[in-house]
């Protein structure tokens, strides 16, 4: 059978990226709304923020992070599970919907503050249980609502409010689609993550739970191809678990590490989120650097069944995935170890993955033990 | 023919309340994630904030509010106008989603600072023209991005950022589902809307231009009605504007006119944006006081003929529709007039409407010209 890649698999990034090309030069007509000279704490846009995972605004004494993102197809993945086998996985989609905006939220370095949730649907009869008890609530609705604030605790946000809408005729029935917004400061405003990385520093990871939020709409299509599709057990232990109940595990939210690390002065130069273009996301920062990952870590099981059951080459998946790496701090090398520290006694999986190098203004990020390299132009999200 | 409602229309609230209602309860759990010590700004939750239209935190020197919202389905409206005439009228749709949550966010004082756009859809196609041209933009796309920008604008807020994902088999093909968020500040605290309302304080209305973002199902179902559809003329008069053009006129912002009563100091004490459940919403504030309003101003043509073609009895349409007045200011009713003039030299159509009165604990909105009443059962935002 053919390999699977992204664009085969439903999603076509061309006109979208026209719509963002236009919204970003109508956005730039805004920034006037602020330099009215009536405007409260003297907020200013960041030069060059737009591209960055948060938007940020800079005021006297602190900078204000916004950010609006949507938890994409996964809810599809629990669903076709739940129909599978009357698991409800709606908990972990409440966590994931939560982590998806927080951990854009903090790679600016802000402190989340409030989270508030958009859940629409095509039918509100999804919030209703079909026999009436429990208050007439559907078990989806009450993991959904549970697992939301669950996502916010581990922010250390507040959920501050939301809504709702039945949007017959747009929404398709019976399924809901999940989105929302958070708000954070950086203060002092010298917490500031600007992306300052310098040859000789250090690169971070801490490990993900698993698909986190990212190449859902995909992981769908291998299912599809897969005869028990999400039901088929991904290794061959008795005890491996399905393909649909590995990808429904919670993202894993950052929020906590990045305060911790930030609060014990610890050089940080730059986070990312590895979420949408999988590694090539390690380049997200304007520094005409080599990102190189001499130790990338084992591939979890769950990426080694994706690339297996596709088939999907590796480089696509690296491209693509996550691949077991949810965050990159870049840190003074000197800092590293207490990085590491940090994270193991909050208790994540870090390790020190590699290095950054000058290369005489060439931008890429290398990874020498898979024998990938992606060069800048792979790379568009500006 | 039977007449029209809102449940009838397609839209159950009760399951969709229910969920409203676990949402508050998990949110509640979040608070303690402010109070864990190591918050930044002292923030936490305003006593009695849920169920106001923006969430609102206290900090030291400022209040910080947040609003999520959605546009609801006023683009099918468009869709459908589009198709019948060719006309496009999206740039008004982009101001609209604007305007549905400025306008939350600023009845509590606060100033605009930051918005975002929420913008999915089913097939990324819906952004592309048809024939390549134009950069292969669709004309709505390109029109919805200014619109947005507009909406910005006149609020004196940044467009920040967004997100435009494309969700295969969630989202209808053909439709967008358009949102946002929203942020802003309260600063000095003197400045805070706290909805002390008092006997005898005067009521003043700011004109609508339409229905806003409100009501649009039934104003659907009404059209489904109607043989010429959307197409309907709203009067007699050869120059009547067609029922789809009138509901497609572009939502109003009040955000400079509250920004300029509030910098005037006039002891404005609750603002009302007059939305979902119609009139009702004029007794959206805790205090149980009677709102007797005299002076309803003449019914606009559009809602006469809402009401006419429905048919829709007048009571069910004051308490769905804002018709005619989308704002309204509790104000000391010595200071009603200068409301009036300040809104007038902002392009506002205002007048002072009515009174505060108080009745034993009775808590009711009274339309003595229209002989209607609305008691404090018929509204259950809380």
């Amino acid at each position: 059978m053919a390999n699977l890649d992204y664009k085969q698999s439903g999603v076509d990034y061309e006109p979208l990226d026209g719509f963002k090309r236009a919204c970003q030069a109508h956005a730039a007509t805004t920034r006037a709304a602020l330099l009215d000279g009536q405007t409260i704490d003297g907020y200013r846009e960041v030069a060059g923020i737009r591209g960055e995972s948060a938007f940020l605004l800079e005021g006297h004494d602190h900078y204000l992070a916004h950010v609006e993102e949507g938890l994409g197809t996964k809810n599809l993945v629990a669903d076709a599970v739940e129909r599978a086998t009357g698991q409800c996985h709606y908990r972990a989609i409440g966590i994931d919907t939560v982590a998806t905006m927080i951990n854009d939220l903090i790679t600016c370095g802000a402190d989340p503050i409030s989270v508030a949730m958009h859940a629409a649907v095509g039918d509100g009869r999804w919030f209703a249980s079909s026999d009436g008890v429990d208050g007439g609530l559907s078990r989806r609705a009450k993991e959904l609502a549970q697992g939301f604030a669950e996502g916010c605790l581990q922010s250390g946000a507040i959920w501050g409010g939301g809504e709702t809408p039945a949007l017959k005729g747009m929404i398709v029935p019976d399924t809901i689609v999940l989105a929302g917004s958070c708000v954070g400061h950086v203060k002092p405003k010298s917490r500031l993550i600007v992306g300052d990385i310098r040859a000789g520093d250090a690169i971070v990871f801490l490990a993900s739970s698993g698909v986190h939020t990212n190449g859902l709409t995909l992981c769908r299509a291998v299912a599809d191809r897969l005869p028990l599709g999400f039901e088929t057990p991904i290794g061959d232990s008795p005890l491996a678990p399905t393909f649909g109940r590995a990808l429904l595990e919670p993202s894993v939210i950052y929020a906590k590490f990045c305060r911790k690390i930030l609060d014990a002065g610890l050089r940080a130069r730059y986070f990312v989120h590895v979420t949408g273009h999988g590694w090539r996301k390690l380049m997200r920062a304007p520094a005409a650097l080599v990102y190189r990952i001499d130790e990338p870590g084992k591939i979890p099981a769950l990426f080694d069944f994706i690339m297996q059951a596709g088939p999907i080459d590796k480089r696509e998946a690296f491209a693509t995935f996550n691949m077991g790496v949810g965050w990159a701090v870049y840190i003074d090398a000197a800092d590293a170890a207490m990085c590491v520290r940090i994270a193991e006694s909050l208790g994540h999986r870090a390790w020190v993955a590699g290095t950054v190098l000058k290369d005489d203004g060439r931008k890429a990020v290398e990874i020498p033990p898979h024998d990938i390299v992606f060069e800048e132009a792979s790379l568009s999200v500006r």
